[in-house]
Order: C-alpha cells, then sequence, then structure tokens
C-alpha cells in the first residue's frame, strides 16, 4: 500500500487520480483509507508530526518537493529509511523566471524608478546592459546549474558555487569557502537557491552580505534559515545593499507584523517560486516506484550525512 | 557641413567625438560653431523649433531615435527634406527587456504579490506557465518584431499587429481593423510599440481597451499619444484591467499631480523603455552619409505619407 498525503484533500484526491492512472496495478491510498502498519511507501509533503512511527513497514519515503529540509530534521524519522526527493520536473525553469524577473528588474532599475514613482519624481537612471551586471547563485544543484545557464544566456555575467567543484561553460563556479568570498565581492546580484542543512543554515549572515558590493541586491529562494533577516534588514536601511526579493523566510507565513512586509526595499512573495507541478512528480515517483520494485536504484536519493 | 544637436551640451559633445573618430574626412559641428546657412546634413533630437528654416542648404536629417512623430509634426519642417530614422542599434534588445519584465510579473502574478505585501496578506496564488498567455504586440517594425520573437522565444504564444500583412514563423501576424479586433480579444497582455502617427494617436480608446479580456494587463511604450489615459484609469479603476507598466505619456514629464502617479496598479517609467546607444547611432548614421555622398539610398527613410 501506498499512502499519499498532503495537508489539502483536494490536492490529495488530484494526486490520488494521477497515480492510479499511471500505475493502476498498485494500491495508493489517502490517510482515511490507509493501514498505517501496511504502509510500504510514502508519497508526502506536510506529513503530521509523530505519524511515521507508526508505520513500522515503510520501506521508502518520496517527498513531494525539492528541498527537504523539514522532512530531514524530524524527530519520528527512522535512520536509515531512505528519502526521495523531487528533481526538477519544471521547478527549475519556474525558478529561472523568479530569479530573472528579480536580476532584470535589478538591471532595469524599476525597483528605483517604483520608488521614484511613489513621490512622483520623473528622472532618467543610468541605464546598464546584461553584461554590465554578474549575478552570484549559490547552490549549483538542478535548480541553480539550470538557472544560471539560463541568465548566462541572457547576457549576464554568472558566477556560481557549489560544496564540490562543478564545470559549466558559461559559469564561473566557485566552491569552497575561498570561492564564496569570491563570489559574494564579485555580484551584484546574489540568488540563493541553497538547501538548508546544519552546513548551510544562517550562511547570508551580516559579515557575508557586506561581503557584496555597494547597491546590490539579494534574492532568496532556498530557505529562510539560511539568511540573518534583520542583518538584511540593517544593510538595506545603512544603503549597503539596495534591494532584495524574497520568497522564503525563517518563519513562514512571514508574520504579519513583520518590518519586512513594510520595506520599500523589499519585494516578497509567499513560498512560491518553483512549485510542485504534479503530473512531472507523479511520473518521478511512478518511475522511482518501479526501479524499487525491479531492485534497482531510484533518483533523488537524499544523502543523509549532507542533509540534501 | 554636419551640425549635430541635442539639448544636453554633454551628450553633444561625446556625439562629436565619435562621429570625428568615425569619419575624420568630414567636418562636424555643434550648434555654438555652426554656419547655419552651410549646414548641409542635420543629426539631432530635441532641435528648438524654428531652428530648421535657417539651414537652406539642409540636404538630410538624421534623427537620434526611432520615433520621428515629433519631428515629423514640426511646422518648419520642409515638405521634401529626407529624415532618417535609427533602426534597432540596440533598442530593440532593450524594448525586449522592458516587456519581458511586465509579462513575466503578470505571469508570475509580481504584481499581485506587491499589492498583497501592501497589506500584509501571505496568500499563494495559482500560478501560470507562459505558454497559458498569449501576448499582443502592436507594431511589427523593428523593434515589435523582435520583441515578438522573442517571447515566443520564451514560451509565450504571441500575436502582432502592423499596417501591412506579415508572415513571422512564432507569431500569429494581424493587420487590419479586423485583426486588431482579434488581436485584443484574445491578448492577456497587450504591448504596443507603435509609432505616433496621424492613422494610429488615440488608437488606444476605452472602446479598444474595453475589447481586451477581463483582468488584462496594458504596457505601453511606443507613444504617450496612443492612449486615452483617462479611459485606462477607468478601466483599471472598474476592474477591466489589471494593471500597466507605462513608459510614455500624454504630456512628459507626467506632471507631478497626476492620478497615474499614484495608482496601486499602475508602474510608471520615465521614458527609458529603449534609449539610443551612441555607438551604434553613429555607425548608422555615418554608414547612411556615406550612402548618400555616393549617391545611393540610406537606411532608415521616414515615409511623409505615412508618418513613420
Ligand atoms: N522557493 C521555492 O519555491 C523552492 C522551490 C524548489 C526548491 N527550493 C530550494 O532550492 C533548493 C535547491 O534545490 P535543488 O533541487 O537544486 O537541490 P540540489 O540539486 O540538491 O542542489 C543543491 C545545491 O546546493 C549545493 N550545496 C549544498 N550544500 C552546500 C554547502 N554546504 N556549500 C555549498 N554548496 C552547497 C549543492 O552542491 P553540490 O552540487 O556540490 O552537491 C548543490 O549544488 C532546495 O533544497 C530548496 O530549499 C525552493
Ligand atoms: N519608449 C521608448 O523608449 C521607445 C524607444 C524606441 C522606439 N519607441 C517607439 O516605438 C516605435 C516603433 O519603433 P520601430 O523602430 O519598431 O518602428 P518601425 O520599424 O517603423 O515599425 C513600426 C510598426 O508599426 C506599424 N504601424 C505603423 N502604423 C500603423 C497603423 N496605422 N496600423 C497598424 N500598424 C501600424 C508598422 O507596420 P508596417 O510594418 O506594416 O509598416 C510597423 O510594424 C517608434 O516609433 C517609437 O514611437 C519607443
Amino acid at each position: 500500500m501506498i499512502l499519499v498525503h498532503t495537508p489539502n484533500p483536494k490536492e490529495v484526491s488530484a494526486y490520488l487520480e494521477l497515480f492510479r492512472a499511471a500505475m493502476p496495478e498498485r494500491q495508493f491510498v489517502d490517510l482515511e483509507h490507509a493501514q498505517l502498519s501496511d504502509i510500504r511507501h510514502l508519497v508526502t509533503w506536510g506529513l503530521p508530526d509523530g505519524l511515521l512511527a507508526d508505520m513500522p513497514r515503510l520501506e521508502a519515503l518520496f517527498a513531494l518537493g525539492a528541498g527537504v529540509d523539514k522532512l530531514m530534521t524530524r524527530p519520528d524519522l527512522p535512520a536509515d529509511l531512505p528519502v526521495y526527493r523531487l528533481l526538477d520536473g519544471g521547478m527549475a525553469a519556474q525558478m529561472t523566471e523568479y530569479i530573472r524577473y528579480g536580476v532584470l528588474g535589478y538591471q532595469r532599475n524599476m525597483d528605483l524608478y517604483r520608488r521614484q514613482q511613489a513621490t512622483g519624481q520623473w528622472r532618467k537612471l543610468a541605464p546598464r546592459l546584461p553584461g554590465d551586471i554578474r549575478v552570484g547563485i549559490l547552490g549549483l544543484g538542478e535548480i541553480g546549474s539550470a538557472v544560471a545557464q539560463s541568465l548566462a544566456r541572457d547576457g549576464y555575467q554568472l558566477s556560481g558555487w557549489s560544496r564540490s567543484p562543478k564545470n559549466i561553460e558559461t559559469v564561473r563556479c566557485l566552491h569552497g569557502e575561498a570561492g564564496l568570498a569570491q563570489l559574494l565581492a564579485e555580484s551584484q546580484v546574489l540568488a540563493c537557491v541553497l538547501p538548508s542543512t546544519p552546513d548551510t543554515r544562517g550562511l547570508l549572515n551580516r559579515q557575508r552580505l557586506e561581503a557584496l558590493p555597494q547597491g546590490a541586491m539579494l534574492i532568496n529562494a532556498g530557505r529562510g534559515d539560511l539568511l540573518d533577516q534583520d542583518a538584511l534588514l540593517a544593510l538595506l536601511d545603512n544603503g549597503h545593499l539596495r534591494c532584495a526579493q524574497l520568497d522564503v523566510f525563517a518563519e513562514e507565513p512571514l508574520p504579519a507584523d513583520h518590518p519586512l512586509w513594510r520595506h520599500p526595499a523589499v519585494a516578497i512573495t509567499p513560498h512560491v517560486a518553483a512549485i510542485t507541478l504534479r503530473q512531472p512528480a507523479v511520473e518521478q515517483i511512478v518511475a522511482g516506484l518501479r526501479q524499487l520494485a525491479a531492485g534497482l536504484p531510484a533518483a533523488g536519493l537524499v544523502q543523509r550525512a549532507q542533509g540534501y
């Protein structure tokens, strides 16, 4: 039995329909109809706390998303349970759009024109071409590498940072602490698509944000706990940073009284930069289930030691 | 003698330097050093009224821009003076960026998230893919055809409208009054890059804007007098249109007390969508001067009867 669960019952119904159509030979059930002790495979996002302890026969968990930080830090996650995450499935294209929107707005001064508009000010600003701007992407995985290559095709200069060394023709690939220092120093726009892991949480602290050039922009679409939000606000207020586009926050939903909401240099979106698209997600998970049934490895296995 | 004039003396110096380097055999002068009665060729943008009457030997005028409406409606423009305008020279790429920014923001609901942010509201909106959106481009000339093809490569559906019939593989090309009606009815985003001529002024009136689908977006980067600004405001207020991105206005600078400045669904830029880049402009005009000197036709000749 394969349990499919998300906090939204309508979404569960939609997923069940797709899974049953794609794999009629297997039994997909929702939480209400599940015999937890019989569950071998779990497809989920936002599973209630504690529930994993009631599934002693669970063999594999498929996350309905690219980021698994919430899952990997659950106390009820069995230490040796294989966890699979979604690879791209349309998310890289969405993330590219989200980051391109921020970069394009920065290059074309749309944020500054918006601020001029607030005071009825008609003033032309010095324009820049894409080639005048270097964008630094933190994270060169499934999503970050696609974003970086796409922005390079738009004409921007690209730097990227990852844990292991990479080689991408159109991107200056950096790694390690020295690589991060170089990327920060040279990037007018810093766009973060890192996973949240014990190694990355708190990475974007005051000191690292100060290492960006004067007037830089920050885009965070990785996870909220990567960023020191107070440091960001301080550096926007003292003018070191020009603007920010944020999709993820230390606390979500971002509390209604949080100062980020009201900051004129901050654009806020409610964790929508790249959403899971059902059809490709189902196709990927079905392929994974078939692999496992054949005793073969499935794609997207999370490395426990690294947390992503 | 070739007179180079714009309202900005620093800009004139920069142009003179480039022209003299590119064509040392010819004499380029500014207004201060010009013998007006000797001027054979004029390179200009924003020439003071009346001045053309003092240049009896003028053989050709090169406009330092793509739009020549202000020039063509001057009372002192000799009826048979050939006027040449700039063709692209980097403007199409800039215009593509400007319109892409608007389209991308519309597709990804960035305008709506900005409005939610104003009230601290965290609410995910139904996402759309590029292929879900049809963009209608008014004007398929040097600039519009490049914009349309580039947005088609981004994955949007494209319609375009011009005076004469066109054939562009990735764009549904329409013309005439019936073609305009079809384009308006099917375009979620309407982007205007038409020239201002006797035929196009006032084109975007209330009736035509009402023909757009409910919730559509308007981008105007052609000329301000193409659009009925009051009709736009009324249709934004009654909810028929969702938002607008405007670069050009009936009166420029847009008067400080104009309601467009303060409308929450309107983004205003101060006529900067696609600026003249000096180096390509100089190259184009020098090429034109060489053609004329050889008795050959030069590119960019404005058709007087059509006004563009
Ligand atoms: N806001 C949204 O809507 C949204 C949507 C989807 C995903 N996301 C976020 O985006 C993240 C990335 O997704 P993905 O599919 O691209 O993940 P991925 O394929 O696992 O890529 C992660 C990248 O981060 C790098 N990385 C991890 N730890 C690092 C460290 N300590 N130092 C330097 N680099 C490190 C990895 O380096 P190596 O290549 O060397 O392993 C890799 O390049 C997700 O984890 C999630 O948090 C957000
Ligand atoms: N905001 C800015 O920063 C900025 C910068 C540059 C240009 N512009 C504006 O953009 C305009 C277009 O520039 P361009 O270089 O692309 O000009 P263009 O090459 O002359 O193209 C003009 C297009 O408009 C079409 N058109 C003209 N009159 C029409 C009518 N009555 N009905 C239908 N279509 C008509 C033409 O149709 P045909 O192809 O059939 O002739 C052509 O496709 C300029 O005139 C200027 O106003 C604005």
